[in-house]
Parts: C-alpha cells; sequence; structure tokens
C-alpha cells in the first residue's frame, strides 16, 4: 500500500464526512430563523438523534417538547424532556406506529403563532409512519406492488394514500401551527417528496393515478383500502418552509474543497451516480490511466449511490466494489489511488465505511492468490480489501447523503 | 429529437473518424522517411486495403509489389501490381494460410538494402496466420485454452509458438531486410506485441511460461506441438522500425478538437475505457445531468472499448447501448446529448456506427412504449434508437481504432 495515498484519503474522507454531520448541516439550516411563538420538536429518520441534539444545542430551552424516532441502537442518550424512541427499519412495526403517533399527539391542538421543528433524514419512510389500513393489509399490498414489478413512484402513489402521515399530510395535522421542516437528503437530485414519502410537501400524485396503477397490476384491495385510494393528499401547503441540506452535493463539495487543500486540481464529474459499482470504478481507474504521467494533480469525484449486482455469495458493499473494481486499471502506477465511503459509515451489511485501492493493490492481491475478476463476481470485496489493508472504517457516523468516490493522480 | 444537437454530434463523428482514416495516418507516418533499395509491402488486418492505398499514393512506384489480406468484401478495387487477397475473420481459414505464405514469399531472399514495407492494423492476428501444426490442432489447442479459462496472455503464450509469423517470427524471416512496420492500433494502450500477435515485435514470452501453461491447464497436446512450445521466439529484432498511428488517443485529440471547434470547452475523461456499454452510459448521463445549468458548455470525451454483457436476444451494438443507457438520465434536459460510436463503422452486427441520444429520447422511447432498462436487458438497442431517428450510420470507415463516447453540455 502506498501510505502517502492512503493518508490523504483517510484526511479527505474524514473531512467530507465531518461537512455532512447533521450538527453542522442542522446548525447552518436554523441560523438566523427566529420562532414566533412556542417551538415543538419532531424527529424522524435513522440521523433524527443526532439532528434533535443539534437543533437542542442551537435553540435550547426553546424548544417545549419534542419525540424523536430513530432506527434501533441509534440513540445515544437522553435529550432534556425529548421522548426519544426506536422502532423497525426497514420494515416498520409496532414501535413505528406509537412513536408516530406521539408525534402527531404533539403536534396537534396547536396555535398559528407555534411551530413544528421537523427533522426528517433517511430511513423516515419506515420509523415514521400510521397507516390508515392494518398492518397485514399495508404488508399484502406493498407485496403485490413488488411482485407485480410496480415502479418505486407506481408504490408510493398508493402507500402515500395508505398512510395518516405521508404525502403531506402530516403538516395538514400540525395546521394551523407552522411546520419548519428540516431535511437531510439521501436521495440522488434530491425529490422531495420521495424523502420518506414527503410528509410535509404537497403531494403531486392523485386519486386518478393511484386507481389507474391499481387496475394495471389488478391489486387485490379491501374495502378500506379501495377508500383509501378514492381519499385525496393535500396538494397545497401554506403552513410549511423546507431547507435542504447536508445533500450529497455538500458531501461532494467538502471532498473536493479537501482535495483542493492537499494540491489537487479537484473535477467533479457527477453528484447523481447511480450506475453499477463495479464498472464505475473501472471507469474510474481507466480515468486514472489515462492522466497518470501527465503533470497535473488532479482529483475526480463522483457522488451518488452506485448499485450492486449479486451474482456471489461473499461480504462487501457498493463503496468496496467501487474501490477494488479500479484496481486493475492501476496496476503499477504511483501517486493514484481510488477510494469510496458511505457517509453514513455502513458499506452493505459490514462494518466498514468503503474502500481503498492504489498501483500497488492489484498486485498485492495477486500474491494472495486473488484476482478482482473472481472476488467480484463472489461479491466477496470485504474479504479481498481487508487482506491488503483496503478497508475504509469510520463508524456509523450519525448522517446519510450518499456516497462519494475519489480517484487521485499525482500527475 | 434536438436537431441542433444532432448536427454537432454529427459533425464531430465525421471529424474524428476522418482523423483516424488510413490514408491520414499512414501519410503521417510516411512522412520524411527514406528507404535505400527496393521496397515490398506487406499489408494485413481489417483496414490493409486502405493502408495498402495510402502508402500507394504516398510512394508510388517506389514500391515494387505487394500482398494485401483483408477480411471478405474489403478489397475495394485493384491496387496497381498489389495482390489483394481476402480471408477468414475472427476465425482463419485456407486463404488467410496461402496469403500470408505469398506475404512470406515476397519478403523472402531480399538483401539488408531492401525494406519489408509492412502494414497493420486490427484483425491482424486471424488473417496474417502460418501455423506450424494443421489447423485442426491449431483449433483443438484454442479450444482448450478458452474452455479452461486461460487469459489472453496466457493464449497468446501459446499461440505465438504455434505459428511461423506471431511473435517477431515475420520479422526473422524478413531478415537481412529491414521492416518498417506502421501499426494501425485498436487495442487499448497500444501494447504492440497484442496487435496480432505482434509479427515485427521481439516476443516478451519465453519458453518456460509456455511450458507452464501447459501443465496448469494440463493442455492435450500432439508431439508436434510439444515441439513448437519448446522452440524459442525472438526476442531481439534489430531489422525493425515500428510507428504506432491512428490510436483511440487520435480518435479522442480529434474529437475534442472539432468539440473546441464548435465552442465546447473538452474534458478528456479516458482513452482506455473498458467498462460495460451501459453503465458507462449512466455514467456520462449523471455526469451531464449534474453539469447542466452551471453556465459552462462542456463536453466530456471517453475513448477505449467498452463490453456488452448478453442477457437478451435483441439487435445492438456497444456503442448503441452506451449511447442509449444514457437517454433516462438526461430526461428532460434542453442542450444535452450523449453520441458513441465505433471507428470501424460497424458497432456490433448492426449496420450503424453508433447511438445518440439527447434530452427529448426517454420521452420519445416511451411513447413507442419502451423503456430503456428492457430493451438493454434485451440487448435490442439497434430497433430502439432506429425508431427515434438515434442511428449513427457511416457505412465500413476503413479504420478500426476503437471507438469514443462524447457528452455535450450547453451551460
Amino acid at each position: 500500500m502506498d501510505m502517502t495515498m492512503r493518508k490523504r484519503a483517510d484526511q479527505i474522507v474524514a473531512a467530507s464526512i465531518r461537512a455532512v454531520q447533521p450538527d453542522d448541516a442542522v446548525a447552518r439550516a436554523l441560523k438566523g430563523v427566529v420562532f414566533p411563538g412556542r417551538v415543538l420538536l419532531v424527529a424522524a429518520g435513522k440521523a433524527a438523534w443526532q439532528m434533535a441534539k443539534a437543533a437542542r444545542d442551537c435553540l435550547g430551552d426553546r424548544i417545549d417538547s419534542g419525540v424523536v424516532v430513530t432506527k434501533y441502537g441509534h440513540v445515544m442518550g437522553p435529550l432534556g424532556n425529548f421522548d426519544c424512541r426506536e422502532a423497525g427499519h426497514p420494515v416498520p412495526d409496532e414501535n413505528s406506529f406509537s412513536a408516530t403517533q406521539a408525534a402527531l399527539d404533539l403536534a396537534s391542538n396547536l396555535t398559528e403563532e407555534d411551530t413544528v421543528l421537523f427533522l426528517l433524514s433517511g430511513g423516515g419512510s419506515a420509523l415514521f409512519e400510521k397507516p390508515l389500513v392494518s398492518g397485514e393489509v399495508l404488508q399484502d399490498i406493498t407485496g403485490q406492488l413488488l411482485a407485480c414489478g410496480a415502479d418505486i413512484v407506481e408504490i408510493n402513489t398508493i402507500r402515500k394514500r395508505l398512510s395518516a402521515v405521508k404525502g403531506g399530510r402530516f403538516a395538514e395535522c400540525c395546521a394551523p401551527a407552522k411546520v419548519f421542516s428540516i431535511v437531510l437528503s439521501d436521495i440522488l437530485g434530491d425529490p422531495l417528496d420521495m424523502i420518506a414519502s414527503g410528509p410535509a410537501v404537497p403531494d403531486t400524485t392523485t386519486c386518478a393515478q393511484a386507481e389507474a396503477i391499481a387496475k394495471k397490476y389488478a391489486l387485490r384491495l379491501t374495502e378500506e383500502a379501495k377508500a383509501c385510494l378514492h381519499t385525496e393528499t393535500p396538494k397545497q401547503l401554506t403552513n410549511v418552509t423546507t431547507q435542504i441540506t447536508g445533500s450529497v452535493r455538500e458531501l461532494c463539495a467538502a471532498a473536493a474543497a479537501e482535495c483542493r487543500k492537499l494540491g489537487y486540481e479537484p473535477v467533479l464529474l457527477t453528484d447523481q451516480l447511480c450506475c453499477q459499482a463495479k464498472e464505475a470504478g473501472s471507469f474510474l481507474g481507466t480515468v486514472l490511466r489515462t492522466h497518470h504521467g501527465q503533470g497535473k494533480k488532479l482529483a475526480f469525484l463522483a457522488g451518488g449511490e452506485t448499485v450492486v449486482q449479486l451474482t456471489g455469495h461473499g461480504k462487501g458493499g457498493r463503496n468496496q466494489e467501487l474501490a477494488l473494481a479500479a484496481a486493475p486499471a492501476l496496476e503499477g502506477l504511483s501517486g493514484v489511488c481510488v477510494f469510496s465511503v458511505g457517509s453514513d459509515g455502513t458499506d452493505g451489511p459490514t462494518d466498514a465505511a468503503g474502500g481503498y485501492v492504489d498501483g500497488q493493490s492489484n498486485a498485492e492481491l495477486t500474491a494472495k492468490g486473488l484476482s478482482v475478476f473472481e472476488v467480484l463476481k463472489e461479491n466477496d470485496a470485504y474479504q479481498a480489501l481487508q487482506g491488503i489493508g483496503g478497508l475504509i472504517v469510520t463508524g456509523p457516523t450519525g448522517t446519510n447523503v450518499n456516497d462519494v468516490a475519489v480517484a487521485l493522480v499525482d500527475g
């Protein structure tokens, strides 16, 4: 391993993730905001606890009380008088429903002067939910939609109507109070109504579309569910202000700034990467191969969320696969590296945040009898990278704004 | 279709391919070269006829005589007293062997003053071959190597030893005459000994390696073949001068120059692209999505040779798949396009050179009931692009220096 490059990679990773921490992001969003009446806090998502803590650090006793709902294991301690709860993710459970009910109770009977400070992060779709049908019916309909190949837009069009809080309905419940919504975006391009199915965003889908989807896939629906599909979602919300913060754009910008600090001219390729992880890695590897020896210190950046094609039974994640796939193209080159990390610190079902390779990695793998092609076919990037010191481990970061991949070349 | 963008794309394609025509490339390579004695021409590969014609246009009667061997259908007419032949590709046939023998006859009994002008292009490996074992034995060994998963380096290590012309042996046969070799490169990174297995390049592989490979895969070999593996290939060739020309680098440079002429700042990403075609297209699409609306006219270029993953039974090619895969990311954007072409004018088993998409393409496909995802799963890019005027058709260009993909954004 090229220890100089590795050190730089670690420095860029640390700086990028720091910049999109909920603490910094929430503080930026609250700067200069004045609330006229009472402030009630509702936080939902994988970063809910951190976002709530940051808001409390900013506003202190201005917040009357709060309900925080996050994933199991994600409450890091008490937060004053806030009601901090943990619930099921990615599949909602009874704790999701009761926590959401507690939030609805908190947000009801408020006046026009009051504000619900609504802090939303990735995972909110499961954690913040109050179904209008029974859990079994909801599960059955979701299962039917998945089985018949409905796309995510179609699924959400139906699911928003089966929920008391999605598709703008939570904001409607808060009225006449104002809703000040801070969204930590983990969906590329920041489509607000897709993040947790938009509890505080006017819904752009219609009953007619929902019924057309039900007909298209011949969904089997209870009478109760049918009635839900006939009930329109809010198309206008006059009581909501929304701030998007800590998105993948900010992650890339922070990475670019740190690269510049290290003397690399940053070239942002995209912040909406969504192709196959290993192919993106191969692409970036060949980018470095072409720019190596040209005398320019460059940093190519690609943010987004790649996908993994499962063909084996190994252990890994999309960031590890991306990095590993770049190794063959880099073989034998000096002063180059490719690394990729998930901003949440968890890449796939592993304890690593991502992976790192440089010009020595492929030879080191070969010496261990490993071929990148075979390892990727087995989706076994974790073991391979572990063997050559190529894992990037940050621990859970408390934020979730997609991934960033960086390819450095010293010239 | 956005006709303005399409016109620009066609202009860039035409200029790029013009620059790597064998005519221009051979003329550049011959500029200022003086031959002391007789000049005999041997041309092999898919561009052999054009290269021979260009050499004849440059040198006229300085060339005593010549043998030209190219693919069936690729001889465009007589070339003075040259012996123009057509033969099998990608599988060599009897015509390959007899044409190669004619070349060997031409190149023998020469003096130190004489020069064999050796013009090599892609496809030369099959077209220029004289096996030292019977055709059946050669085929059997190649089949064994492919079946046991030997890589291309291993295969070539064996095959060079079963040939009277590969691995530097053709140049050895020409001695004491000089060999002036002009290579139109179609392999990324221009590894000379890989292009047509290097008939005029010292071989870097050894008998010991060949025997190790035979042992590793337990190859079944005739006594004759075993003897071949024990016979060393030339490790030094003092009579050869080599010029590489018309490579993918020149293709990218010409595309970049034309982009600049049209007001786009060119950004060369790589000239060694080798990932999956459709994933490269998705990558480039998201690059444009990120740079759209930023106020800069940019042209991102990626040269190389992508691969197609066969999952369906449709008709298409890697350049068509690359372009088509970019369409969803471009949907709804104005002043953007992605196009990709093979410099030989033949993309896969189709009459198109490549494909073009812009911000309107995805909607046009949807209106025809087509989904890019499904079309790519069927490997059916040709039909889909044809339906929306997205095919790029140049006809055979007589050159073969890989592909170039371009992504334009107007700002």
